[in-house]
């Protein structure tokens, strides 16, 4: 197999077969191209990119630090000490050295100090007896305290580096929960709908995990998986995995098919929570009730 | 594993373990209540149902002919010699024999006649160089013989073997090929949309090609299955394949789901066709622009 853009030995075959570094470039402009159609950056924005240590977010903070003179923005990195037994502090350090090196301001913050947690989430949750799995609690309390960061300090983005295997499993995950409000949002930007709610965007939505770890690792960095132990459980995350290997080209083309896709919802409204404040479409924040604030 | 309604041992899973005459039961149950949610039957209906003697078409003959009494409609199978190298007389002889058996009038056409072929479908597509598969040709010349026939001899509601697996393939092929328009008609009721068009209903929707094989093999058919040598090469029946083959009741989920989106298309307006007088959403139907009649 010969690389379709130089001509070497081509490493890599996806929607086509290509050597190293023709694979960096051509993956850097997908994204580019993804930006640009989706107008997810505009010029002078803030972008907040929250990293996980995982190839993916690393993917997404990489490709952006290498994208932002060229598009004219700003950016920096939020790491969040998610008070899991999955969290250790060397996912801190690694991060940390990572935004030094692609020279991107570096910035951390704690469940523990966000949240007033005295003990590992895990414990708590089955202390409280809540029902819900940890995975879910944790990316709850993320998203909560990624936004309210990004507000209080002046970012108007951020970004995520949810890409075509999240898309792809949340469709099928929501269609089958008929949670049909959040399939709408499955784009590459979801809308801010509240002054307290920063804008999204999914820089990586046409790429594939995949790609993102071979990106990651030809770019010599060696990602630190910080939850894929309950992920890995997940049933539509073993579908989509089974078709990423079978089908490499798959995912992207569901996932460019459901960019154009609209659906009849009805809008929901977005209130600030009556105990914290935060934009929720309920009285009071899925937040507020976990930690039974009254 | 035991029959969770009977208790005896089980020979089938799908969405949970059952012997075979509980299978059967429980098979016809649910596409009972899908034609009752969905009102894809009312009383004094006069139903024809398209059999090509493969075992989804016979699965939806079959259970329709049992429910005939109970919910007191009318229903007639046609079958069609579609005119390719896979149809044979053994076919027509089969669904001929099946019909008798479960007392259902039998209807027979011929493309030959309908269309005035004078040579097999596939040697006449490629004599004129049409670029379209031969199982598209098919399926198009199908829908408009079935369409014609079906208002010409008084039936108001056509019914198809088309089951969770071919909804689900549908869905991600034209999601893929961004044919939103024919997504949203991915329903189990497909209401007429022109006093020429019948309805179409598909009874099976939340059936899997499994266990269509397994009821009519228990009801001591043997399908003869007329197309599948073209359908094994389509990439995206392979993925569904692969995805029933791993997860059963997956599908049956997903399909559920899709009954209750809805997508945001324009209405296209349906004419006649200016040559044939057939419905249409062009000024000269597909079948009439294939014929080159003008």
């Amino acid at each position: 197999m010969k690389c379709v853009r130089c001509g070497k030995e081509a490493s890599i075959k996806v929607l086509a077969p290509l050597c190293n570094e023709c694979f960096i470039i051509s993956y850097e402009n997908r994204v580019e191209k993804v930006i640009k159609k989706f107008r997810l950056i505009d010029k002078n924005d803030k972008v907040l990119v929250a990293v996980s240590g995982g190839k993916d977010s690393l993917s997404c903070a990489l490709v952006l630090s290498k994208l932002r003179d060229k598009l004219n923005f700003e950016m920096e990195i939020l790491t969040m000490d998610v008070n899991t037994y999955c969290f250790s502090n060397k996912i801190k350090e690694f991060v940390e050295d990572f935004s030094k090196r692609i020279n991107v301001k570096f910035n951390f913050i704690s469940f523990k100090d966000y949240f007033g947690f005295n003990k590992k989430l895990e414990d708590w949750i089955k202390e409280r007896k809540i029902k819900r799995p940890v995975c879910s609690v944790c990316g709850m309390l993320k998203r909560y305290a990624i936004n309210k960061f990004a507000r209080e300090n002046g970012f108007n983005k951020i970004a995520t580096g949810h890409c075509a295997n999240d898309i792809a499993r949340f469709f099928i995950k929501n269609l089958i929960g008929k949670n049909l409000e959040y399939i709408s949002k499955l784009k590459p930007i979801v809308y801010s709908e509240h002054p307290k709610q920063v804008t999204r965007i999914r820089p990586l939505y046409e790429c594939l995990e995949f790609e993102n770890l071979n990106y990651v690792k030809l770019n010599n960095l060696n990602p630190i998986s910080s939850c894929s132990f309950y992920m890995m459980k997940d049933r539509f995350y073993r579908i989509i995995s089974l078709i990423e290997e079978k089908d490499r080209k798959f995912l992207i083309e569901f996932v460019r098919g459901l960019e154009e896709l609209n659906f009849e919802t009805r809008k929901e409204k977005i209130f600030e929570c009556r105990i914290c404040g935060e934009p929720t479409n309920k009285e009071v924040c899925s937040v507020c009730k976990l930690l039974n604030k009254k």
